[in-house]
């Protein structure tokens, strides 16, 4: 089986016996489905107005406008190009692969309403069945070469967190050091980055999503970033926060709070753990503490790997627990609104009796001193 | 009125009085939709599971999670906040806000089929109904504010690309380029980058969606760098072509053409022209060259905002026609497979007699040096 084919029929397996359709479709209309490229591989090109169709038989076709078709060429090998230059070609083009299926497998919660009613009206001889489920249990579990791919996004998210401490200086504001953060994710050999950086001083660490102004760094500021680099298509992320030499005095105590909270998941999460068990022992680390009760305002992490947020925790689809190869951001945080926050972020892949953390940034050394 | 009800009131000015909703219905399930931008004037946050509810009289709530809670507050004056903590919040928040209405419009092409597969079902009193028309109509004309907006991201880009003849050196790989252009876009001022930047060498350059890589500069390689600016949530996007010294003789004749045909496109657009006479005089530039014909392998251009694509060209919900305050991309190209592309692309906005070009970088002098 060559690499594309080995996605579809993980995909495929991945779907009860008795819901198996026919073939799976994927359709990048207006906005772009990732699950386009966790098939193809590709992670050159943008794909809009381009799909994909694969069947149980391992017989792949990719339907790509003009625009995309040098990029699409790459996976000649494995797929019959099918290429349209307006609407209509396009038309006959779906209408040509679809009528050698009937049931076919669409993603309900991707394709937007109005594609869900133009494959119905225009295509009615097929019935279009949800695989969504199918998508996402199958991204959830990472072969070694997407672990090693982000592995590698983790080391440059790593590298350049390391060097973070170095650059801050009185007067820096947050978006020269989001920029710089970003310059040096590319110059270690990212592809790009995963999500817009995040550089927060003082009472701006207290907004979990903040974004970066002019704000100047302050004597005494604490600071939190929170990055991720993008490589062949997968993505790291990562969040540290730094105190100054001379802090507040109660943030060094919320900074030791988050930091043994999430040592705490880290010490827990292997194959096979709960969720709802990991989540509640982080929660009491943070909770035991009045001041903190219920400022963890967020979930325990995410998944990652084509998304940076790929679909929250494993959750039903694992009866709620960590399974092998899930690679997934652990990131507690404590938030004091209009005062400061603290975060720590981590990716980890889980593994049988273990987690292995991939972003080995410092997190002890956490003080920086104005230059 | 305040800003939020401007906004609101615009768009239900775009419905057809027979068939206006009570309420605009928006919500970022899974995926962000920038309508929710688009009416707050938010910038800062991301607000996944956010949305908000505007009615006819004016009257806003904003469906927030607490993770956004302190970004949202921003808005309090104008805007009754919800804030939920988890899926049965959620349900109970909306069940208490639709139960205002009967009927609500949505966006069609927007939101996910499941997350109208939910509406219909936990809602059921409700009908739902499609309004993305006249959200694309209202985000297509801009306002004074917007157009200011997008002018100072075209500003950044401009800037940048002025320099960038400056920094092309033999060996310089397209990685380092792209860095180097994201870079100097932040210290301009930019929020961000609008998309990820493309830094094009030799026979790549004929991929128009082409993906940096660890690509070397080499003697008399053309260069395509196309990138965008992102400020405030908006966007501004250019491409330029340069050539080298020393460079393959047909590729000035090709640049030439390019450069002939968006200078004839710019010439002829302002508001109440017909898009398909302006495209087929730009292709008629083009394909006078027997050589180049069918080498313009995509569309003239599309509309800039929130989206950096944000929805193709003036169609036919403008009769096809340029308006007043439309701010799009120019950008014909001529793409040899193989060996290599020239496009260029410029941001404008249609006024009432002319149309009035944002990205003011050079074009004239389009040869470097390899320094």
């Amino acid at each position: 089986m060559n690499r594309i084919e080995k996605k579809i029929s993980k995909v495929f397996n991945n779907i009860p016996v008795a819901d198996r359709p026919e073939a799976v479709f994927i359709f990048n209309d207006g906005r772009i489905d990732k699950n386009f490229f966790y098939i193809t591989g590709l992670y050159n090109g943008i794909f809009e107005n381009c799909g994909l169709l694969g069947d149980s038989n391992g017989k792949i076709y990719l339907l790509t406008t003009a625009l995309e078709e040098e990029a699409a060429r790459s996976v000649e090998k494995y797929a019959e190009i099918v290429i349209y230059k307006n609407k209509k070609q396009r038309n006959d083009g779906l209408k040509r692969v679809f009528s050698n299926y009937s049931k076919i497998g669409i993603i309900y919660n991707f394709i937007s309403y109005s594609f869900y009613l133009y494959l119905k009206e225009t295509f009615s001889d097929n019935d279009w069945v949800d695989i969504g489920k199918a998508f996402k249990v199958s991204r959830m579990i990472k072969s070694q070469g997407e672990i090693d791919i982000i592995s590698r996004a983790s080391d440059f998210v790593s590298t350049v967190a390391d060097s973070i401490p170095g650059i801050l200086r009185e007067g820096i504001t947050e978006l020269d050091l989001a920029a710089e953060i970003d310059y040096r994710l590319k110059k270690e050999g990212a592809h790009g980055i995963a999500f817009k950086t995040i550089a927060a001083f003082g009472k701006n660490t207290s907004m979990p999503h903040y974004s970066s102004a002019g704000i100047s760094l302050k004597k005494g500021d604490a600071v939190l970033v929170d990055f991720g680099a993008e490589y062949m298509g997968y993505s790291s992320d990562i969040t540290r926060t730094y105190l100054a030499g001379e802090h507040e005095k109660n943030l060094l105590k919320i900074y030791d709070t988050v930091y043994n909270a999430q040592k705490r998941a880290i010490e827990l999460i292997r194959a096979g753990v709960n969720t709802e068990y990991v989540e509640k022992e982080v929660r009491c680390v943070i909770d035991r503490y009045e001041q903190y009760r219920g400022r963890f305002i967020h979930s325990l992490g995410h998944s990652i790997g084509l998304d940076v947020h790929d679909d929250g925790y494993p959750s039903e689809d694992f009866n709620k627990e960590f399974a092998e190869s899930m690679v997934l951001t652990i990131e507690p945080g404590i938030y004091i609104p209009g005062l400061y926050g603290v975060r720590l972020e981590d990716d980890i892949v889980v593994k049988k009796d273990e987690c292995r953390v991939l972003t080995t940034a410092k997190k002890e050394s956490f003080t920086y001193e104005i230059q």
